[in-house]
């Protein structure tokens, strides 16, 4: 991963590199309690231990008993679905890959149309075994496939955490079970038995993929200007105390706009914290420059754009044309045309002082995405340390978790979590 | 459409009640100047006239030929696409929709290797004639279908302005042509000839989308306590002048991730000028309850959310469970489970002081969708009357197309616009 911070000083809100040079002394700080932490495998901090913690061939073996199938299909939540919609997307499959990650029942029902039942694997991840969307989407998928007279044992993967319904389930039709990987959140789970088994189901090579994310880790050491990812974290968090309260992460490749969700989720959980942390706003080059980027270029200056791209990628020949005008076009490629529009929009962006970085991987394959969600969480890693925030909680999520469950019915929710009278004034 | 403000007030920003009457006075000078606005048929106003201007039986002739496709596929980038994304995503659909939207050489090749070319209607949209992406991607979709052996010109479908390449074409080849809205900025479009095709070949009723739009046109009034649209974009005035930079538009239904993109798109163009205009922010309930809720709750106070819902939609039932702690699941349904997490994570937003709209529609329906779309491009129309920006222009994002165009060779391009070289402070 290759991160260039050049667009990124003297902008608006102005960070200098004289001001980034004082905050590395910190950054060596954080670094130190960073790398202690993942020492002693704390929580959260064992995440990035991940890429040698982790063992593929025990992944391989879970999944070596599905045979080829036509489709996958991921039932969790959060954390336990978004990694996996993303090595999908960004790698690309021959096999169809779907995500169940919510309980809407329309989508559901017409999710259930399409898959070929007796010919999917379902990946159902909860680190509890209780969470109520995925036991839910599980149950009715189950019954969806008992209904077409398919043995649902013989086409489910579990992985959770060492009890719980999830658990129990596996143990009573001996299916195969993974472990979820200890004092890792979902968000920082991808490189794990969260996502990669669904990777290899795809054929991908989920070596690569960890290769990818070690090479970032060993390139963390004390200072913002030797590791990108620390380089990244660094400046998000700098820019954020300087007034830069978005961070819109721009990918010019399709294939990475799940990443961009992913990584809003990271950043979001992790850092929205104690009234301060960043909001991440997902674009996708270039369809979004006819979005959001007049807003980027001349709304408020609270903004850092990320843009993220591969160095290499494979192209597609534009025909020659007589359109009037457009025979500049003509003869080239659509990977011409994306490139020059990725370099405009950055120095349009540079033109009107929003700070952007660039972030950048060789290709866009297991490797390049290796690097780039592992840079990814190692940046978050850092900016939370920088801002002295609880990186690896999400407290604010379970108050509305705990009233959801009392307005089931599902008992011991406090007093305190009743849901109560909402406030009203309707216009219709 | 149901707008309900009782969470947005007091919060934090903090609104009154008494500041929204007070704002009232501006929305009847702003609705007295957009109606006249409209009866001149200025620029931008005028869309929210499509729906008395805009004429079906047209639409439904030129689609006419073309009998009972497999797939349709719309070439179009920003406004011209996002319109047909959100319509068929809303609204369902047994043929296969797809938008190209992007120049990545990737996934126009994936997308080609996807599509039934013999049996698929392309769309391609482009008010100029010109945009370069749009005219690209049409060109390698042609000659994909040339070389296929199918004769594009008995599949292609054109909408545009009155003059310019896709109209030369469309006369050259006898291609079925519609009009582009005139006074209609792309963002303003989805009620017209450049979204409301799709709809059709899909088999929706575009009488009752116009329908929808209709009647929430006759709501407009010059008071925000009567015009559901006029709450709710006074509301989202109000709050960014007080510090919230910040639009969360999320809606309770999958079905309306497009939604949520085509209103970013709404937003950003429409209100980010001057160095104001809020920020949209997408996200998606229940799935970014795991997501987004941690810093929406506790992060920085610049946030708005929208939550969107209808108050009716089918339902899938949860099959019995003996799971530990989840017999309150089992005998529901995901509409209960759903709904209930609706109101938690509301309850949960206001309990935090996050100030927060409720919008409803009955049902996801023709109707229902024509209300919420029309609806949003009134409130936005409001809030750029309320800011004092010009809403229906985007002049920041000219420098990038003409920089671009600079690169690629395309001549005539202003000294002005050569893109400088990059500054660079690489970390690898």
């Amino acid at each position: 991963m290759y991160v260039d911070l050049g667009n990124a000083l003297d902008a608006e809100p102005r960070l200098t590199r004289e001001a980034l040079e004082r905050l590395d002394e910190r950054v060596a700080d954080a670094h130190d309690r960073i790398d202690r932490l993942r020492d002693e495998g704390a929580h959260g901090y064992a995440s990035l231990n991940l890429p040698e913690t982790v063992d593929p061939a025990a992944i391989r073996r879970a999944v070596a008993r599905f045979d080829d199938p036509a489709a996958v299909l991921t039932v969790g939540i959060g954390g336990s679905a978004l990694g996996a919609a993303t090595l999908t997307e960004a790698l690309g499959t021959d096999l169809d890959a779907y995500v169940l990650d919510n309980v809407d029942p329309t989508h559901v029902a017409a999710l259930l149309d399409t898959l070929p039942l007796s010919d999917t694997v379902v990946h159902v991840v909860s680190r509890s075994g209780t969470t109520a969307e995925t036991l839910s989407n599980f149950l009715v998928v189950r019954e969806a496939m008992a209904d077409a007279g398919v043995d649902w044992t013989e086409r489910t993967l579990v992985t959770t955490g060492p009890s719980g319904n999830l658990r129990d389930l596996a143990a009573r039709h001996d299916l195969p079970v993974l472990d979820v990987p200890a004092g890792s959140p979902g968000r920082f789970s991808v490189l794990s038995t969260v996502a990669l088994p669904v990777a290899a189901l795809a054929g991908h090579d989920i070596e690569a993929l960890l290769d990818g994310a070690r090479a970032e880790a060993d390139r963390l050491t004390g200072s913002l200007f030797e590791a990108p990812a620390y380089a990244y974290g660094a400046t998000c968090y700098a820019l954020e105390r300087r007034g830069a309260g978005v961070n819109a992460m721009m990918p010019y490749a399709e294939s990475l706009e799940s990443f961009a969700e992913w990584f809003a989720q990271l950043w979001a959980e992790s850092l929205g914290k104690d009234a301060v942390g960043q909001t991440p706003a997902r674009a996708l080059g270039a369809t979004d420059q006819h979005s959001q980027l007049q807003l980027y270029r001349a709304g408020p200056r609270d903004k850092l754009v990320t843009l993220v791209r591969p160095r290499e990628r494979p192209d597609v020949s534009i025909p020659e044309t007589d359109f009037d005008g457009l025979d500049y076009l003509g003869g080239g490629s659509l990977g011409d045309l994306l490139e020059a529009e990725f370099r405009a929009t950055e120095a349009s962006l540079a033109a009107s002082d929003c700070p952007n970085v660039r972030i950048e991987v060789d290709r866009i394959d297991e490797r390049g995405v290796g690097e780039l969600l592992y840079g990814m969480e190692a940046a978050c890693t850092l900016y939370g340390e920088l801002a002295g925030v609880e990186t690896f909680t999400q407290p604010a999520v379970e108050w509305s978790k705990r009233a959801a469950r009392g307005l089931l019915g599902g008992g011991d929710v406090d007093a305190d979590d009743a849901v109560p009278e909402k406030r009203r004034l309707v216009i219709d």
